[in-house]
């Protein structure tokens, strides 16, 4: 059985190596206007632009790839209104095994429609009145598909830690390396590439203030939860951190910064209006970090994960109505 | 003294050695999303993500290169609440030297505080009571700025040119292109690249339907003045094409499509939550045209020129309440 000392970086060139083939290298955006604001050299790892429009499907693909093909074969399960969902049902279309995507009754047409159009089967529930532990362990005995975690399992993290492996890749030794943090599977695998490439390099997670388990976490030095956050950046919405990622984000995390819903809206809007890209709110965050001078900047350069771009019209209007920076 | 016959390839190409110092090579954007939906294979150049932008830096850039020293040193001025502002002010901070925009005390806030940005000097006039041309006299008087015209002059359209020459360049031939039509500038430049080269490529100039002075002008064989048009793409907003833009577009291209309102905010919302970009309305409207499928598609190559990213957040509120495609 793996360890949380086990984890390292070849388990994520392991991965990117299974992976490479199914998903997009995403760019690595630079902008003179940011640049200028921040005082710092910046590196945006474009992950808004990665199928399924986020990192999810790395992690998704390399959880696929390393189930031995008799299993697999029996299908694959997620319970996600999110982007987890887009990115299990485009790794089971790329592996052939059909998808069943477990999802609430009121989650957003355009989710639903963008789950079903990557082939996957959707099973309805009611968030009041039903058990969506029942749900699975039903699923499981009519088909015996593998269920998929969004992101408290090791080829999930190792899947997403190839985002990090990427940018380092691309553009070398960098000061800091900001990423989103959720549940932390792109923290954990992101984090665990820098440490043991750079040793001494800054890694900051950044979460929504709404949203704030990985960093009482963080600071208590044990896993603490949360009551259900109300953050307009709908992938911080889980209320603890993973039993798996969370040993990974105390050894190899610098620190957790926090930003405020304002500082999410503000930097969804600048990145839009000034880089003429759409990232949603989560993906945003260490844009947000940055520009609200909560991370050290000046002079250094700094590698920042977008880490996507599904966004509804009305939250996106919603950002439109922010101050800007 | 250049004639319209006089206008080839060479010119664009003597323009791209000039200005590529000054410019971005813009990406090459592609969709399997978009590809499924009109059944082609669509290559789009994305000028949104152009210094400015906007394809505008291109024009001004090459104009005041081409510019004797003397002449360029005493400064350079132009008319425009848009793009050209941006693009002019660019040029002349690239060369060392002064720029006044003139703008109505009207415009954008977004686009004053951009052409400041770039360094210009704004002079402001009232669109109901002042005289355009009084206030270029007596500036030129003033400073002996030499006035960028933002289409019809042959440099500006061989500036404009160079965004064909790349993307060509970098995919090849293709059975047709469609770029948007204002002044012609664009539609211009690139239909002589395009049409030098691969003598029988599909050229497709793509015009609001509100705003359609090229396409009544291409159809009546002279140039036709329309009155001032209320469409959302703010770049098409000019009564009648060029006196230089035009014979070049009669002989160069193919045929004017024209897309509706709704048809222009759903592109963009297309462009904007399944694609990640942001592109204004004017440069969406090569991709209306498609997804409306009022140009032949089915199984073939096509090249669409998204000229610029500048939208503001009350035009770009009111795409997001367009219908999906």
């Amino acid at each position: 059985m793996t360890t949380s000392t086990d984890f390292t970086l070849a388990r994520v060139l392991a991965a990117h190596a299974r992976i490479a083939p199914y998903v997009h290298r995403t760019p690595v955006l630079t902008s003179r206007t940011l640049d200028a604001r921040v005082g710092a050299t910046v590196f945006l790892k474009a992950e808004n632009f990665q199928r399924g429009g986020s990192f999810k499907a790395r992690g998704a693909m390399n959880c696929l790839a390393a189930l031995p093909p008799e299993v697999r074969s029996r299908g694959v399960a997620a319970f996600s209104s999110g982007n987890h969902a887009q990115g299990v049902a485009l790794a089971a279309r790329a592996f052939g095994v059909p998808a069943t995507i477990v999802m609430p009754t009121d989650a957003p047409a355009s989710k639903i429609a963008g789950t079903l159009a990557y082939g996957a089967r959707i099973v309805y529930y009611d968030r009041q009145h039903e058990d969506r532990e029942a749900i699975a362990r039903q699923l499981a005995e009519e088909s015996g598909a593998v269920l998929i975690p969004p992101y408290d399992h090791y080829e999930v993290m190792a899947g997403q830690g190839t985002v990090a492996l990427e940018l380092l890749t691309e553009v070398g030794s960098l000061d800091a390396l900001l990423a989103p943090v959720g549940g932390g599977g792109l923290l954990s695998g992101c984090a665990t590439v820098a440490r043991e490439w750079f040793p001494t390099m800054a890694i900051y997670g950044v979460e929504a203030e709404l949203a704030d388990d990985t960093c009482q976490s963080f600071r208590a030095g044990r896993r603490v939860a949360i009551p259900p956050p109300a953050t307009i950046a709908d992938g911080m919405r889980n209320l603890a951190p993973g039993a798996l990622t969370f040993p990974i984000v105390q050894r190899a995390v610098t620190d957790i910064l926090l930003v405020s819903e304002q500082e999410i809206r503000a930097a969804v809007k600048f990145l839009l209006t000034r880089l003429k890209v759409l990232v949603e709110p989560t993906g945003a965050a260490g844009v947000a970090a940055l520009l609200a001078g909560k991370a050290p900047a000046q002079g250094k350069r700094i590698g920042v994960i977008l880490s996507g771009g599904n966004v509804d019209a009305a939250q996106l209007t919603d950002c439109l109505k922010a101050d800007d920076w």
